[in-house]
């Protein structure tokens, strides 16, 4: 029996996106899987009921992944795969192996040489850089910002001084309960003239992509509390 | 009259792949365009008639933007969005704004308070992240390498030092033409237990993603000339 295929399943941006932004090649892939390594149970049988209303979620076998998970529970999911299975791999929201648990599956996919195919979807960060104007030669993506204030300031004067010295765009992101905080610092911090770009709630019907210097956007900020938010500076082209 | 928008249009990855990947969202969004700034004049007609047939092509505007653009062309044709009319900004092959000029537009449209929308399609760079089994918390991109082989293999070594100094992943490509002899300096000059993933054809249907070691992609090297094709390196998780 050929082993089966792990599929990488993006799914869409937070609660209130819809799944229209999902192609039907996709559509049609996933709800066809019955078995499904997530990093939230609820938000994966959400956003498969998204996709089909009669999906057969009772009929599907779900793993959690994070960070309690132990590595022979993976292993032992895995061999579903080996056995003839497809594996849809999903992240809370976005794409799965991007700031999430999911490479792992992908790594232990690799070594026994089962076949990974990642699917079409909306991508938050190729999203903000798309919508940013700057640079997308070269950019870097850093996931979360450091909790402590001292060491996030520390990032957010790097990638400033990146952006000065090579060109390079950089985005992150935070925790949406603290994005007042990151925005705070950003704009107390950075010099005027640093270009900063704020995505907010994208893909959702108040989407707000921005570019602004640091100087005009201490004039024009906003309420980022709770909205899914990446921040990104760069130079603009 | 209120603004246009101008929106940035993900197209299929090169000739051969289909228009299934495309969400139907986008679908209707796109059709409903009659003014363009694309990459390559002749690929935004091709994309354009595989969304629809019957795509009004001679009822609509170009303007192709390379090196040889001139300012004042991009400024005058931006105006049609001024002036009320949507626009899409359109790569030859995958995400506008990414390793294209199509950021230029996006940067202009910001300093003119014109709305971009980004929108969802296939990105070669996730894809790869997702597909390789390497972090995702924290990545590079890194275009085009260099073409002169000595300042190539600088670069290589200076993205795996830091794959084993940071855990960063770093993506990077080049032309079609030139990939095995980027792929043949990976396997000279790299360690062996450096992890190299190779994701070629994306979306096409003899798509391929490998993640093995250096060590052993020299014993199982295949033909990727002419193949579009992405190349990461990176910790497995």
């Amino acid at each position: 029996m050929p082993k089966g295929t792990i599929y990488m399943v993006p799914t869409t941006l937070g609660g209130e996106s819809t799944t229209d932004i999902t192609p039907e090649d996709v559509r049609t892939t996933v709800i066809q899987l019955r078995f499904f390594i997530v990093e939230d149970i609820r938000a994966a049988r959400r956003y498969l009921r998204k996709l089909d209303r009669t999906f057969p979620i009772d009929d599907s076998t779900f793993l959690e992944i994070n960070r309690k998970t132990e590595s022979h529970e993976l292993h032992g999911f895995i061999r579903h795969a080996v056995d003839g299975n497809d594996i849809g791999v999903l992240s809370d929201a976005g794409c799965p192996g991007i700031a999430d648990p999911g490479a792992v599956v992908v790594g232990l996919a690799h070594a026994r040489k089962i076949q990974v195919k990642p699917l079409v979807g909306a991508s938050s960060i190729l999203m903000t850089i798309m919508g940013s104007g700057f640079s997308g030669q070269e950019f870097s993506f850093h996931g979360y910002l450091p909790k402590e204030r001292k060491d996030r300031i520390h990032a957010m004067k790097k990638f400033e001084a990146d952006v000065y010295r090579n060109s390079v765009t950089h985005v992150f992101m935070d925790t949406p309960f603290r994005n007042m905080n990151v925005l705070e610092d950003l704009l107390n911090e950075l010099s005027d003239t640093t270009m900063l770009c704020i995505a907010s709630n994208l893909t959702i019907h108040d989407e707000n992509i921005k570019t602004m210097s640091v100087k005009n956007w201490r004039d024009n900020a906003y309420d980022l509390a709770k909205k899914p938010t990446m921040f990104a500076l760069g130079k603009i082209q």
